[in-house]
């Protein structure tokens, strides 16, 4: 496939970081240019070779390049398309890795103006709760799913390409609607941090928090896994997909309180089935049966 | 210490058989006789050498043994306990595994009646979504914690016999009052299984389940690892702590309910700080700074 040029990578973290590493295993790339805010961290990416050089902003870093990745926080990218708009070349391509895509996608409208239909909005499904470059690694997107939300402007040509550029890295590819996207990540990983950052919170805000801790184990670790990503990241996918998470909140505490009418009517039969339910449910998808 | 000539299990699942594998590493008891459902699972427990006999009864094993553990489901105690008091001998020693401790103990008191100073209540912090004889270890303790909720008529002496035994495992052995126990542990253990559940259970049960499963990924798996527990086994542990557990609820549902808040007014600096201060506490948690 065309190897590019000159490549832009906004936002060189564990996913800008772990794209680089991926195109430059596959040589699909010549020199890649990283724009970072932290100079430690860029500085990191240098040194592991997922970046070629640096540039102080997305405009500087834009420019010239044939294909560009924005891998910012997501409350970021308006700034960032604004930039882009200025200097972005005719026939350049540019996607993202936003975990929402409605935002994304209306931050870009707003940002690129008539230079929208060079932009193909991307999520890749491989966050970790590591971050940063020292995190990256050429094989993060290997066997993960990256979900395209493509918009009406895009060609078939720029699709192709970027769908091919994310199938380099490893990763299986798909395509949704924004919205659908949205509905279903709010339901699948955006609730799931949300409860884990929840429990970890009411624990941790106890005054008997330390002893309560000194009993968590295996299950208390893997259940609150996820409450160890990074904050602001997922403060801004929050705060982007809120009409979606609420929805997704409301039918929690709805299933909550359902659970909790079982247990105060000493309904046994219910509680188990909706336990052996919930793990076949589980076990199932484990298995690979909802593949 | 000590070396039991006869240990009975009652209830040779992953928790029983367990133990017994342990006692036979440290060469603490000369025969061990094991009760069970399952014949399958006995039969299986009797070839990896966790059981060196078959009883048909608690009251059948509970003859001439030195040494009794309860294991099996919280809810089949009371039936097991009331068997054991038939005969159990003088001397002798009891203790358990149940995840919950103020049902255990009245039932122990209503079954055992004057034997109950020969009870010394137990809880192993080893659960694992895994079950049967087929999953035991005898490094299933090892490192773990074991709670003991000793009672008024406990001897200091059966006390010390049951906190060596379970030492003798590998474990960490504690002590807490029952109603202690039942909070700490609707906390950090009974909550987090209900919430695992509650998802699985909300996500399977939806009309695009096997869209929603499909996009799943690694957090969703860690967070739901607990939903593969035993349903019939939580069931009774959720019953059994229901009142402590109802109270979690409830303080989860507020939680939930203030962070919505968050959400809906686009409280940004509020939602990054509580998921900051929510990651900060169980980092500290996992660096050890809480135990």
């Amino acid at each position: 496939m065309k190897r590019f040029e000159r490549v832009a990578v906004i936002g060189v973290g564990l996913i800008g970081g772990s794209f680089s590493l991926a195109l430059k295993e596959k040589n699909l790339c010549r020199h890649i240019v990283g724009v970072g805010r932290s100079p430690a961290n860029m500085k990191l990416a240098l040194e592991r070779g997922a970046i070629d050089s640096i540039e102080t902003d997305a405009a500087a870093a834009a420019r010239n390049a044939d294909l560009v990745l924005v891998a910012t926080p997501v409350a970021q990218f308006s700034g960032v398309m604004h930039s882009m708009e200025k200097t972005l070349k005719p026939g350049a391509i540019a996607t993202d890795a936003g975990s929402t895509k409605r935002d994304v996608v209306a931050a870009a409208r707003a940002g690129l103006g008539s230079k929208i239909s060079q932009f193909v909005p991307a999520h890749p499904i491989a966050g970790a709760e590591k971050s940063g470059a020292a995190a990256a690694s050429k094989d993060l997107f290997r066997g993960k799913r990256v979900v395209l939300t493509p918009l009406p402007e895009n060609s078939p040509e720029s699709i192709q390409l970027i769908q091919r550029t994310w199938a380099a890295t490893g990763a299986k590819v798909s395509t949704m609607l924004p919205e659908e996207h949205d509905e279903v990540f709010a339901a699948v990983s955006h609730l799931p941090h949300l409860l884990a950052y929840a429990l970890a919170s009411e624990i941790g805000g106890r005054g008997n928090a330390k002893e309560l801790f000194a009993y968590a184990a295996g299950g208390f670790r893997d259940f609150t896994r996820i409450a160890s990503s990074h904050p602001e990241m997922w403060r801004d996918i929050c705060i982007a997909n809120r009409d979606c998470l609420l929805t997704e909140i409301l039918s929690f505490e709805e299933k909550l309180k359902s659970i909790a009418s079982m247990l105060e009517a000493g309904d046994v039969t219910a509680l188990e089935k909706l336990f052996a339910d919930a793990r076949a449910a589980r076990e199932k998808w484990l298995n690979g049966e909802h593949q």
